[in-house]
């Protein structure tokens, strides 16, 4: 039989959480988690189709259509701002968005740090919009990894990053200032796909809402 | 002695050649090939200190000072627009950037694609600056990872995307139809630093051209 759901599952940090889920409903996608594994489509009884893609992929595939379910953090959800609809927290793969400076920085506040002063990011959206709310300007330095490394070289006061247990902050000598939001791991879908009538995909939906 | 020559490596496939180009000259970052290595900054005498970052990364911590020196690929200097001066090519990290599409795609030479057609790739400012410079409007889907599968599930026409063996292309049925730029490592530097009367930059600047 043919998949007639195809479901965009996140690798990295969200993923076996991820298929613990789906194999409560007898969705097993665990081919995904073993070491080996180089494919990136599997198929599983009865019509699922699982796509392995990057975490920032997954709000692209849904909003395309190419896969009618995702599973993705909230923090990817509002960097990427795509045309998805936001079905429910699952609860898992907490985190938060934070601003953090150098242990021993003058600016102890995100209200202390100087107008046009640098911040780096791997989250450049969230960040302007984060320092546009607050009214103050800076200068956005897009990074794409490592960006713990940018205060210590000396080249932005400032970053806003991902912080799960704090740990690599601590190692380089950071400390958090303020957190912009709290993330976790959220249920989206297509937004037509959800609408029409399609008796499979809200089933789907609602069991992996309340068999949490 | 503290390093006065910063010199930024790019994470990944020309990781190795780099470090091998350096050790050559009696700059040692090997240990930042250890497995184990979870360091981003080394020193290694005489003065020179080694940042390990993203190769994207690269040009941004060379554009903003922080590393007088880089070793990155063309790709990604085409790929960033960012004011860093070139000042050779190094011959190794050979690749290309190409279009392709599906073996059996009806489009098998780029002016065949129509106009807005979806094009999915991770270098979203080459592709749009070729199909500007083509006069072809395409819808750019931009992704981070496994751009081969957009073809596949039938969400593009075409990908733009960096080859190197083809061995990716091949495994997932899909043909270049054309090369838009070829790709080797390259060295760049600061503009101010490399202007300014630095005798040890110069000098390994030019070490590292000749001694190739």
């Amino acid at each position: 039989m043919d998949a007639h759901i195809t479901i965009a599952l996140p690798k990295g940090a969200l993923l076996k959480e991820t298929i613990i889920r789906l194999q409560a409903l007898g969705i097993d996608f665990s081919e995904f988690l073993e070491s080996q594994n180089r494919l990136l489509r599997l198929q599983s009884a009865p019509g699922y189709q699982g796509l392995l893609v990057r975490a920032q992929d997954v709000p692209v595939y849904v909003a395309y259509g190419q896969a009618q379910v995702g599973i993705v953090g909230y923090d990817v959800l509002l960097e990427k701002q795509l045309p998805v609809a936001q079905i429910a927290d699952l609860n898992f793969g907490y985190c938060r968005m934070s601003v953090a400076v150098k242990r021993d920085s003058p600016y102890q506040t995100v209200r202390d740090l100087p107008p046009h002063c640098r911040v780096a990011s791997k989250f450049v959206a969230c960040a302007r919009r984060y320092f546009d709310e607050l009214g103050l300007p800076v200068e956005l330095i897009p990074l794409y990894g490592s960006v713990e490394l940018a205060p210590l070289l000396g080249m932005s006061e400032a970053i806003v990053d991902l912080v799960s247990s704090g740990r690599t902050l601590k190692d380089n000598g950071l400390v958090e200032i303020h957190t912009i939001f709290e993330s976790t791991a959220r249920l989206i879908a297509h937004p037509l796909s959800y609408r029409l009538n399609h008796p499979e995909l809200h089933d789907l939906l609602t069991r992996l809402q309340t068999d949490i």
